[in-house]
Parts: structure tokens; C-alpha cells; sequence
């Protein structure tokens, strides 16, 4: 039996940064028809709040170091302020939407990250999604809106990675889905040249991202999210494609954009 | 045939802005067997991080006046860091808790409260309660816990009462379950005297409680608690006390312990 297909939809960036871009997004996210999650990141705002609250980002190599203040500042903007104002936008186009956290309905189980070289603090790696939870929520109409946080189950909170969100949700899910992963970012895809934004690498697969790593043409910033789409492809998602949240209503249904990731 | 109980408990002030208290809260309502739904205020929390960002708390008779910035204030604390939290320590204790504002689902759709001598900005008027998502998460062994914010349907988030909240999810739930419903406070109940501790009112039906009003002693800081009591009593909601968080698992069975608001 074919099975049904389900989207999930990870932005950030400009996307929740600026209300402008939110608002267009939540429309044309809201047109997408069949079943559907979202998974949010939060931008520079949970930075612009800190600043304001006194506290520092402090980042290695791209990912946040999450100190106990951090870890407070960000389930405030990320779990409540991002989350509530992008499901109440959500249920005003006809969205069913429920906002989550990885500790609601025990989602998303984490443990803290060890520490090695790097001490990231309160950031979780994803050990299990619920995806029975999921499958309920989804049967009855609802769309889950997914922020990213996570939990121990030992009552401790952890930041994780939106994008590792959605890629851990996407791989649960495809045992009973056909999914499609769009990780979308502020570029409209994988560029070959970073200071090209029409530099656009239509497809990538393990050869070919291989060898683009090894003549170092894949910017460093991108490499998680690659790794990540990657991940998926290997345990079964339908469709990986990573770009640009604009019109995804109508790209979504596209070939020619975005970076697919294939096998 | 005897309905189901459900226990549904309001929780604020000192419980949830002492970081001890609340682990206590928590570890005694994870005690309450059966059926059971929690909604937390908020606390000085809220005006505690929005002064550090330099938001001034503006309250009416007791009241809050929720402006744009103080809305989204209550969002990210309330929504977001105390929702998130206590969902967290209670799926440590095994309490399968799901985290909710009245937007999630449209739980609780209300309406700006319009405009007459106080302008209370974000304030929301609750219209309606969605019982049927309640169900079908509390037939899964899942536990609310809301925060105290609601939405118009139209893209507002709302700033809402958290007692009043309780008691509307209590009078939509009545139909359904015999409900308890233990407004919980700083005192151990309604007191004759508020410089006395220990001088709780045991009763108050309809008649007592307009004799204390006509005698003028009924702290004003109370009545909107008992109002919203009263209502419930009306609606059909089976017991109704006012009381301390205090060893809720063990209170909540006893007689002798709050005040009960009786027919």
C-alpha cells in the first residue's frame, strides 16, 4: 500500500526574524495541503532579547554554547514567544496547529551532550522521537509545530539543533510515511560559490558531496545541515531539498529548486 | 452511570516563583491518581525578567494592563519558560504531561476584552474552551498543563486570568467528568481575617459569601478567585476549595483543609 505523505518543514533565519517574511511564510505554508509539521529555530532574536537581559551569545564554530541563563533565555523566546505567535498566525489561516516541545508528551528524549574538547552545555543529542504521539496528533487534523527543545526525562531542558529536529522526526517517521524533508535557510540552496547566490548546486548525492568536500567547496557552515540531509536520505525520507522558505506552497511541489539530495 | 473524576488545579504565586516550592508541588501532584489537568499563573517571574529588560509591570486593581511588549513578556515566561519547565519535571516524576496555551490547538479562543474606563490592552475574554482536543489528550494518559494565554482565531495571543482559565476548562469539562476543581494560593484558604492566618473560612455558599460582602470583609484581592469559584458552582462543577498548593495529593482527599464553595 502507498503510503501517505507527510511534509516537514524546518525554518529559520530571516524567516522568523523578520515578521514580514513570517507572515508570507505562514500563508503559503497554510496552502500546503495534506499532512504537515512544522520545526522552528529562533533566529536572531533569542540573541536580540539577551542582549537586552544582559546575556552573552557565545558560540563555537557555529554552535551555541548553552549555559543555564542561555538555556532559560531560550525556551522563553524559542519555546514560548517564536512557538505561541507562530501557531495563533497558524490557527488564524485554518491551520490546526499545536506548538511542542521536545518535553511535551515526552517528544523528543535527549541526553545532555558529553563533554570532550568543547563544554556545549545544556544542548542535547536526540536519543528517541515519539512517533506513536505524533501519529495521533496528526490523525486528528492537528499540525505540530515543533520548537527546538528538547528534554532528558530527568526533568532537565537541552537546546537542540532545528534542523537535527527535523532530520530525527523525518527518519521516525518515514517507517509510516512518505516524507519530505525541506530544510530551508536564507539562500535558495547549496551554493558553489558562496558569494554567487544564483550559484545553486541543483543535486548533491554521497559521490558528489564527497568530492565537493574534498576540493573544500562546501562552506563550513554548511556542513551540518548537509550532514544531517544526508542522514535521512540513508534511513529513508522520500525527498530531502534543502533551500529557501519563500513560496513554499508552490517550490515545494517543484523539481527545479532548491539542492535535492539523492541517493 | 457515575461519571469519571478529574482533578484540574491552579497553581501561582509563591509555587511557581520558588524554584523549592515548585519541586515539592511537583513530586505531590504527580501523586494525584487519575485523571488530572494543571494551569499555572505566572508569578513575579514575569516582572522579575521584564524589569531586567527594562518593561515596567502597569497594573489596574490588581489587574494586569498587557501592551504589546508586556504580551510578548508573558509569552516567552509563561509560555515558554515556566510551561516548558514544569512539563519537564513532571514527565521526570512519569506524569505524561503535555504543555498548552489556549492558541495550541484553539483550546481556548477568547476575545480582547473591549475598551470601557480601562484600557487593559491584551487582556482576553474567554469564549470558548475546545473540550474534545481536552478529551482525546486526557484519554491518551496525557496531562495538560496550560499556560495562561489564549488567542482571538484571528492571529492574537491574549493575555488571560489563570484562575478564570481553570474554571472555564472546569465548567466545558463537567459535562463530560465530575470535576474537582482547587484553586490554589499563597493562604491556606479564604480568610475573615487577612492579618490572621489561621482564621480560614471552612464554607461559603452563595448566601454567606454576600453576607461577608455586605460586611465588607472579603478582601477585594479575592474576589475575582471566588467569583470565578462561584461560576463553576453554577456551571455543575462537583467540588470546588480554595486553598494551598501545599501537599496537594494529600489535601485534596481531605475535608478539612481550604475553603469549599458549596451550593
Amino acid at each position: 500500500m502507498k503510503k501517505e505523505i507527510i511534509n516537514i518543514i524546518k525554518i529559520g533565519g530571516k524567516t522568523i526574524d523578520n515578521e514580514e517574511a513570517l507572515a508570507q511564510f505562514i500563508k503559503s505554508f497554510s496552502r500546503i495541503s495534506g499532512k504537515k509539521i512544522l520545526v522552528h529555530g529562533g533566529g536572531i532574536l533569542a540573541n536580540q532579547i539577551g542582549e537586552k537581559m544582559g546575556i552573552k551569545p557565545n558560540f563555537h564554530e557555529g554552535r551555541r554554547i548553552t549555559d543555564s541563563e542561555t538555556l532559560d533565555l531560550i525556551t522563553m523566546v524559542y519555546g514560548g514567544l517564536v512557538n505561541k505567535k507562530i501557531v495563533a498566525k497558524l490557527q488564524a489561516q485554518n491551520v490546526h496547529a499545536i506548538g511542542l516541545s521536545g518535553a511535551d508528551g515526552n517528544l523528543i528524549k535527549a541526553q545532555k551532550r558529553s563533554v570532550k574538547e568543547v563544554d556545549y552545555g545544556f544542548a542535547g543529542d536526540i536519543e528517541k522521537v515519539d512517533t506513536a504521539l505524533l501519529q495521533n496528533l496528526i490523525s486528528q487534523n492537528l499540525t505540530p509545530v515543533i520548537c527546538p527543545i528538547t528534554h532528558d526525562q530527568k526533568g532537565q531542558l537541552l537546546n537542540t539543533n532545528g534542523d537535527t529536529i527535523a532530520k530525527e522526526i523525518a527518519c521516525a517517521l518515514q517507517v509510516h510515511f512518505e516524507v519530505n524533508l525541506w530544510l530551508c535557510f536564507d539562500k535558495k540552496g547549496v551554493l558553489l560559490n558562496v558569494n554567487d547566490e544564483e550559484s545553486i548546486i541543483q543535486q548533491l548525492n554521497p559521490k558528489t558531496y564527497a568530492e565537493l568536500l574534498d576540493k573544500s567547496l562546501i562552506h563550513d557552515g554548511m556542513k551540518p545541515k548537509l550532514e544531517n540531509a544526508f542522514q535521512a536520505l540513508k534511513s529513508g525520507v522520500s525527498k530531502i531539498r534543502i533551500g529557501s522558505a519563500d513560496d513554499i506552497d508552490i517550490t515545494i511541489n517543484e523539481e527545479n529548486t532548491g539542492t535535492f539530495i539523492c541517493a
